[in-house]
């Protein structure tokens, strides 16, 4: 693809094609209203690194980010921490379905990355301990960045979720019993709840994902991570982003992505743009079915694969 | 970095980077021929998609290529037998150490990749299904696209592995009790140790591996692999291409990479070039210390990372 | 051995040789009230099924009772709620360190057996739903049974753990996200942690564990437990009992037994006695040194191995 | 049971209350000779420690002991070698399927305990270099112990389980790697499959296993173990004889075990009797469902548990 301006009539191509495929997988169904989701919502966003959004379908609807705020978490962690961060979570897949105590147990409380939920759990406790409100920081940060400032928590969700927290309390207390989780656990869990209960749509996540497609720059052209840090997070969005599937991801897709239970997933093409897909129907692996569809459409169109 | 003869001069600044850093790690030592190597050897090649090749040290000596030559094996049993491969082997990052046989069991024979030990022994199972004779196919390959007729087996590699093969014959066997290997146990072994055993040089292999930074276009201008299926490697050696240290080396170097325990390393820059570095020290996780740490320069000084 | 009053010489040849044997392990050191404790303490007492009690050394000396009283415990439980019981925790030894979460995972939440930690939780939540305080249900029976009104519990020590509990908080979260934990967390792991910290001297525990040697009968010659219950409790104790040491133990004793990391431990002889020695000094895998060789050289001497 | 005549009447009894009760469970499947067995056949024989034997139903029709077999090898090999034995096998309960590799990779190549077949194949390996020939000591034995000169190894079920011997070859493999077995892998698969294809009846069995409730002495009054040594053997049985469900056969039964997938069980009453039972359908963790619940009518009819 040879012009940026071209975007639209790929997202639009894409969103045809996508509309004539059955067979979309099922919300996550743990909560009810993740389960009350319509399957056959559909939106896809593309900000190129100056800013510029094109859009299709259900691309300014609001959606539940979920897993996708562990992206934006990191950063702010990291920006502030620098390497010590990796000294309390690993950047290594886990191999496993992605809340297993298994490899925590092995490895003496040290998460293998900050993407399954014991990492997202220790990246919290230290951000929590860097700024006293982790989840006030990063809704903050995400309003900033997409510019919308209606952008908030979900108390719906947030209630749910606290109600189904116990497999992220054993997580949390079992990594406090090595020393590697500081903040009272049930403080933590409602900081990590809270981020994952921000609503936002596509157009919101790919302008705000957009630091890690211009190396570290914000919209405003000021610096939240250096060059190499950039590198980093998009590595690991590549190694560990989709669950257990992101070998399958990068084989398919090949751009550093993270989804969400809620439907979502981001891509980094670096340099270049940045891209969010929606659509609530997941795979047994919990990725969107349409979501992954659409970004292997987009790469195979544009070419736009790091591979 | 704007022109690619420049090439050459990053590959010296990195030698002379290299030859002042004390602490290169300690060669393999299972095997005595592996164990005798002398880690101040350094060796580094690129080799553009023209087939120009640069190199500094001892970019033109053979060395024991060991698990880098899993990367070619499996080309040539996926331009073969195309998509069926990945029901028999998957993709996915093992998140354990390099010959475990623990995710094995829990997935039915059915490996996490193609670059466990586990995962190799079942494409070559197949491409010795496939050819009649998975070893000399390798040879034959190698020769060609290297330019080096010379390239050839070590038997004294070959033989001194045959008497250390237990732990492979433990994991073909337990493969083939759930029907995922079908040649006889000794003959897979026999052909396996044989591929490990050959002797390549940075040169050889730089060039030999150009097919991936061509979107599978040999040397000669025929097609060994689909764009898809090149993109799909590369995909594959970036999430596990360096054992238990993916993660670590995508944050590092950035590049779709495959190392071996005689101290070599393979990389790719989709569309630009191959890399081959080579020193035989070894860090506790199998790759090359001297290796991660000139390509870590490499992409620093040339801005090549994907990410 | 072929009448009871030489219990007392038996008792008294053991001491004397434990007395000349160097070497006693070390206490627990995970709190300080228990690493306190002088290794060179050593007690012993037999308890015939009629009532008469033999004793050596500091056989009258309270001592921190811990894992001990999950034999109770589960014997209070399983007369209130038979068979149900093994439907909610399995009675198969663990393979796996005493607080291991790893099988937790595998058998989605149904802990191996009532001694491990995580299956203890889970008797003690079905015991603090049956009587609504669990740990005063404990302390009325032991003290009934032993004939000592004074044993309690030890706040120093129920302090202590509460500050260490974040192991069992897991492992009770865990359990709860399978439902297999109803009552809240934080009450249940101050019942589980009032019921270890129960002081008792050895004359007290193989009084109050008469029953076990009884088939069921309490000492005021009531029915606590069926023979069948009394039987099935007998097993797991002799299967499970000391941690993942039970194989050895059964090797070297020979006889159901039940530790905890006081140093104390509780052996029936079924038909004929009970037994309860005790000495700080702990192995490895957590059971006390020189109360296994205790053991081992009263059922050597006496002869009343079950094998 | 006061009088050792009437053990003809309870199993004559137990026979018609068997005779009764519908469902057997399902014949191992796989190799066909096992397949075919008919799930109607029982037969049950008890041998006092005195030789007199009582029988009911098919107590003199050959079976395939299998497993059984592994407790006779470790009399053997532990009557050769003693305690060192232990250094190479543990005694602990496993925790897992009886064909796991998992805790072979945790405990670096020493399996859990003897009746696991890695343990029965560290066992057999060890007698092959006591004795050069495993297999025949074996078969001598038992035709001296169960007074049948024609006691047999079962040609068809060797053949038969030659071809499905990939999971014991990678168990053996996997522990050469590590240095404990040092026969010949095929060697030694052959000699260990030539000990499960014994054929035997009740009758054979239950007077071949009399050593272990004779407290280690042969029928003809010379000594095979010492009283130490046939203890080990029966604290093993107890804890490990019968692969996932020692807990539940403990529980059920409260003696000594071992079965075997062709339906066949040994228990010991130590100092009174031996007993074999057999009926092929097996549950669904491989012991004889029949067979276990003659086993805990015995019990239970003649209050011979040893709890």
């Amino acid at each position: 693809m040879s012009v940026s301006s071209s975007f639209q009539s790929v997202l639009d191509r894409i969103a045809t094609e996508i509309a004539a495929t059955p067979g979309r997988g099922r919300p996550a169904d743990y909560i009810p209203v993740l389960a009350s989701a319509d399957p056959q919502r559909f939106g896809m966003a593309v900000a190129e690194v100056d800013g510029t959004v094109y859009g299709v379908g259900d691309w300014q609807h609001p959606f539940s980010t979920q897993s996708i705020t562990k992206v934006f978490t990191l950063a702010l962690c990291l920006s502030r921490e620098g390497e010590e961060l990796w000294e309390h979570v690993g950047r290594e897949p886990s191999g496993n379905p992605f809340n297993s105590l298994v490899q925590l147990e092995y490895e003496a409380g040290i998460p293998r990355n900050p993407f399954i939920n014991a990492g997202a759990l220790v990246v919290t406790d230290r951000l929590q301990a860097l700024t006293g409100t982790a989840a006030d920081t990063l809704r903050t940060f995400l309003r900033a960045e997409s510019g919308n400032a209606g952008l908030d928590f979900n108390e719906q969700v947030a209630t749910s979720e606290a109600s189904h927290s116990d497999r992220n309390a054993a997580l949390a207390h079992f990594m406090a019993s090595y020393g590697n989780i500081r903040t009272p656990v049930p403080l933590l869990l409602d900081q990590y709840i809270r981020q994952c209960s921000l609503d936002a749509s596509c157009a919101d996540l790919a302008r705000a994902a957009g630091f890690l497609a211009r190396h570290g720059i914000l919209a405003d052209g000021s610096s939240l991570l250096t060059r190499s840090q950039a590198k980093q997070i998009n590595a690991v969005m590549l190694t560990c982003g989709t669950y257990d599937a992101a070998g399958d991801f990068a084989h398919r897709v090949g751009l550093p992505g993270k989804s969400g239970v809620g439907g979502g997933i981001i891509a980094v093409v670096p340099g270049r743009c940045t891209i969010c897909v929606w659509s609530p129907g997941l795979d047994e692996r919990g990725n969107s079915v349409a979501g992954v569809a659409a970004l292997d459409r987009f790469t195979t169109l544009t070419g736009l694969s790091v591979f």
